[in-house]
């Protein structure tokens, strides 16, 4: 019977740093690279074979399941690195430091813009053709969005519109590959992670605004042959 | 105009041990891991874009990848994971000390086995389906060789039958992608590389005996858009 597990990425520089990433795309820190290795050690006792292991493009989610699948002994798996599991777009707040934020526009306000399932935070657009931070480009000459139609990518998302996006390579992939009985894996971040419990765990918006996920902490789902949820487990918890 | 970047994986734990590695999955050495990041490293000066990394399904290879691309900052392209890129499937050898191997069939014998074009050393046929070594099982019971044709699964090869595999993915994959303009990054084996040096280059079966292909050094070929080679140069030298 077929498992999924996700696991958030490990921390990041960033994470680090308290600024917010975004699609940013921020390596992990040494305490992220532990933290994904020992999720790894983490999964090493439940004896999944995983067909496919999915994850964004920023290199924190794949440097994640690199040393994951390394520490399994299946680094061999096919993997999905797709632009639809990124974290969400943070539009203005992007590569800010979140008590400058803060201090600028209200603890209230930066609350409702991290949380709220249906508010924008300000939209980077206009500034997202030329902006770069840290020497980074922002996603539209960015090398790994090449194949993505440029109408698609966002300028700032929520949780709903992130939802929106992940939906299709949620149910396309991830879910056509646990309905062959497929062990999968998903490393994705903060709100492509909210978004997949919602559609996993059919949440309504007010309870997945409270889902919190850990860094680095494998859920795993077990699930029946007709992909009713048999049990939930967070491991290293 | 496109590029080709061959790589050998960095050591692995029984390159370091003296040992036949073949088709047995052992990992990279910590010398390996420094190699691969450190090829990593030589290829960032290079403005290369890569469409698409090449590798086998043993975990050196994997590995090598996984540190080159994070070096790079290219972790996010699609890669192809095939054991048509593995190494030599070494029969009988396999797993074994090559003095103690020396000491028993000569050493002339035991060069034969390793250099010759067209010898095959002894098969592990009749073994290969109980065999496990360190705990790891041989291929037909392996999960990374669940979707190869079973007949297709060798139990000994030399240059000449790892060339006859090795050549649908260089031409379906490699070339195709080449032929597109596309960068390319292929990690693959002693004797993989080898087959593939010969396919690229043309050598004769006498001439590829006698190519050297050290460890975590990439191998660049800048390629004119009718894929004639403008340029071998070999990085780290």
């Amino acid at each position: 019977m077929p498992t999924l597990v996700l696991i958030r990425h490990g921390q990041s520089e960033w994470n680090q740093a308290n600024r917010f990433n975004g699609w940013i795309d921020t390596q992990l820190s040494e305490t992220g690279k532990k933290q994904a290795r020992e999720a790894g050690k983490l999964l090493q006792d439940q004896e999944l074979h995983f067909a496919r292991a999915y994850s964004s493009v920023l290199s924190r989610t794949i440097m994640t399941v690199n040393r994951v699948l390394e520490e399994l002994g299946q680094a061999y798996i096919p993997q999905v690195k797709t632009w639809r599991l990124n974290e969400r777009h943070y539009g203005i707040l992007q590569g800010e430091d979140k008590d400058v934020m803060r201090a600028k526009y209200g603890k209230e306000q930066v609350q409702t813009w991290r949380r709220s399932y249906s508010v924008l935070p300000p939209s980077s657009a206009g500034l997202s053709k030329t902006v770069t931070i840290d020497g980074r480009v922002y996603p539209a000459f960015d090398h790994r969005y090449a194949e993505v139609p440029y109408g698609l990518l966002p300028k700032s998302e929520n949780i709903q519109t992130t939802e929106a996006r992940v939906k299709p390579i949620f149910e396309e992939g991830i879910l056509a590959d646990l309905k062959q009985g497929k062990d999968v894996l998903v490393v994705a971040h903060g709100t492509s992670i909210r978004a997949l419990t919602k559609l996993v765990e059919g949440l309504t918006p007010e309870e997945v605004t409270k889902v919190e996920i850990p860094n680095g902490q494998p859920i795993l789902y077990d699930f029946s042959n007709d992909l009713t949820i048999k049990q939930k487990t967070v491991l290293g918890d």
